[in-house]
């Protein structure tokens, strides 16, 4: 049976920074970085595609749908009007007060001046950790989560302070939480609404807490908001409405499809920004220009009725796959209100799910990605599934979903 | 005299973050990494050219020209293609491919998968930095030099070691220097050719001389090679051509002027591929995809012969400015063989190069950068002048700052 490969390689890979060190400067912290295994793995659906084999992709952290047209469109008219030299570090004036204008939509005063413009909400998470994070201090942030959070605390000698989170909260940091695993060293917050890889939102009320213990403890909030836009039901609101002194990560990626463009903001509290400025210029000089001209046209309404139509369809998306990967002996404790993800406790089938996910991939052709890509806390007993397919994808997903299941329970001592 | 306003300006900012840390969480780096002046500088004379006065540019550190036809054609089609999804890390292959073709041109054989496609310089230096140092050892950089190198270490928390270099060594670092310079805790050693912002270049022997030096002592060199392209007379060759085993940054932005675009590479010795590849996928999961995708016509024929027009061009400009600088009592000791820069002594003038840029701007309609943006050593006796404006421009500057340094050896105790 082929399903060593994948986690094998993965095991590889940890292991070589060592080997290759013996020989080779390298620095500790890439040691501790550990790689990001969806990529490794799509990279390994495709090898398989370009074999001739098919692959239902559910692993991928991206919308399947492109950049919308009139967003296209005015970075076509960027271009051809020679927009190509640098903007200003903080970001094109005009971008600043769209976007200042899409809080206003939502009833929230920003300045233009707290909004810095940045490449990909990565460039935003990096400005904000190294603005407020020491060496050593500690970041608290929820396990599961997004994987490069606590890479970015850890590049730059900081120290992720991971907090378990299970379905009890709906995978989301308490007030509680923070106050019972913040450590002498602790310097900030980290949340995520909608999160990733499960999914949920906080509400108005958990925010307020949660600004208010990081307030108490002096200490400082982020709250990574990439996936704002993309709620089915009740939207939340933004952590600007319940505070102002929080740091708050954004993206045009998500919601308004523009992944490979590299564009994303960050709103900073008052009296940050200039220091928010000077780490821009010297890490970044400006974001893209083309792709800061053509998010101009993100918030139109042809373009905003182009993205509510997509909504919709995660949304039927969602609607269907949930219930289909339950039927199937999958755990999904909670009903996730926004994302495109799915987390599922594959306890019943296995406790190991590199192991799981790799065998998947290779004979079953579905990929997803392991759990321990988001963390440690029960990570190998959970695997995620984006719904950034066609229905139909999905369907023939669940399809040979089921039948490796099948196999795999009648296989003894898998 | 209205000189004081700029660099009083940029002495508040020095101080706010002490000002703003009363009340607010900012870590340590933030204190200790200075604005990019050049930036403040020009935002300034934006603010003069809007209330209706004229300034002659010569701070810009990109070149005045669009980026090449067939480039933003290639970017038109990419759009218009709907590539607008994340590409692989490491970048698109094709790109890679096209990059080892360029070099394979000079004679340089590297494979694809040594080439990391970055966002900017700026993303490949941080990548290389973060891969060799640690918090605490040094990085040996000629002091002046591009004023984001010490930064990018300080915010990795590495320690920059400054090496003061003048005109004896043209401004370069030199073997000797390494091996004097070299202390228990360094780890790694950066140099530019051509330089910025004295336009020198390292000949091949400089190169494998500094290579050895840094070898014997088990560090790590970088080379930064933004400008290449951008010589007049005998173009050096890539430090590629004498070691494998450097880290070498370039970028799309100088030469083939692309600068909004955000897009460069870094050539990683054997064995760093994977390490590379882990921070790049977390730090920004890939560069711009569009800006990938035209850069792929970036070596195309047509496009060489346009940057070759401009490279005579910028040569034309650099033998009618030093001349005219000289005249004036400006002090430029070396000819600049690259780059599009003039490091000029202004003692005879003034020893307080901020005051002196700030006079210049104010009083004559002049931008010039203050050496103290590039670092400690004799900066407040330099200045730079970039030649990335027309010829009519630059002749209208050198009239100016003939008027303005007659007026000031009139005035007394300036």
């Amino acid at each position: 049976m082929p399903a060593v490969p994948l986690s094998s390689i993965w095991r590889w890979f940890a292991g070589c920074t060592v080997a290759e060190s013996r020989n080779l400067r390298l620095a500790a912290r890439v040691g501790d970085i550990e790689p990001f295994r969806v990529m490794d793995l799509l990279a390994r659906a495709r090898t398989l595609e370009a074999a001739g084999r098919s692959v239902v992709h559910m692993e991928i952290g991206e919308p399947d749908f492109p950049t919308p047209a009139p967003v296209v469109e005015a970075g076509l008219r960027a271009l051809s009007d020679g927009h190509t030299q640098y903007t200003p570090a903080l970001g094109l004036p005009a971008l600043r007060e769209a976007i200042a204008g899409h809080y206003a939509e939502q009833g929230v005063n920003i300045s233009p001046e707290r909004i810095v413009i940045t490449p990909g909400a990565s460039g935003a998470l990096l400005l904000a950790l190294g603005t407020v994070l020491n060496p050593g201090e500690g970041l608290l942030l929820a396990d599961p989560g997004y994987p490069c959070n606590r890479h970015f605390a850890r590049f730059i000698e900081g120290v992720p302070q991971a907090v378990p989170v299970g379905p009890e909260s709906r995978y989301q940091l308490t007030a509680e939480q923070v106050a019972a695993h913040w450590q002498p060293n602790s310097a900030a917050v980290l949340v995520a609404s909608p999160s990733n890889p499960t999914g949920t939102v906080l509400t108005k009320g958990e925010i307020t807490e949660l600004a208010a213990a990081v307030e108490a403890r002096r200490g400082c909030l982020l709250v990574d908001e990439i996936y704002h836009g993309l709620v089915y039901g009740e939207a939340p609101p933004s952590a600007l409405t319940v505070t102002d002194r929080a740091f708050i990560i954004n993206s045009f990626s998500k919601y308004f499809c523009m992944t490979g463009w590299r564009l994303g903001w960050l709103v900073v509290p008052e009296g940050y920004v200039r220091a928010v400025e000077k780490l821009a210029q010297n890490l970044f000089i400006a974001a893209s220009t083309p792709a800061q001209y053509a998010a101009l046209a993100a918030f139109a309404p042809e373009t905003r009725t182009i993205l509510e139509e997509r909504r919709a369809e995660f949304q039927r998306r969602r609607d269907y796959l949930l219930p289909a990967l339950r039927e199937l002996g999958l755990e999904i404790p909670i009903v996730p209100q926004g994302a495109f993800y799915l987390y599922a406790d594959i306890s019943r089938f296995s406790n190991d799910a590199e192991a799981f996910s790799a065998d998947l991939l290779e004979r079953a052709g579905v990929a997803v990605t392991p759990g321990t890509d988001f963390g440690h806390h029960r990570a190998e007993r959970h695997v995620r599934f984006a719904y950034t397919t066609a229905r139909e994808q999905l369907e023939e997903g669940v399809r040979r979903i089921a039948e490796h299941l099948n196999l795999l329970s009648t296989e003894p001592d898998l």
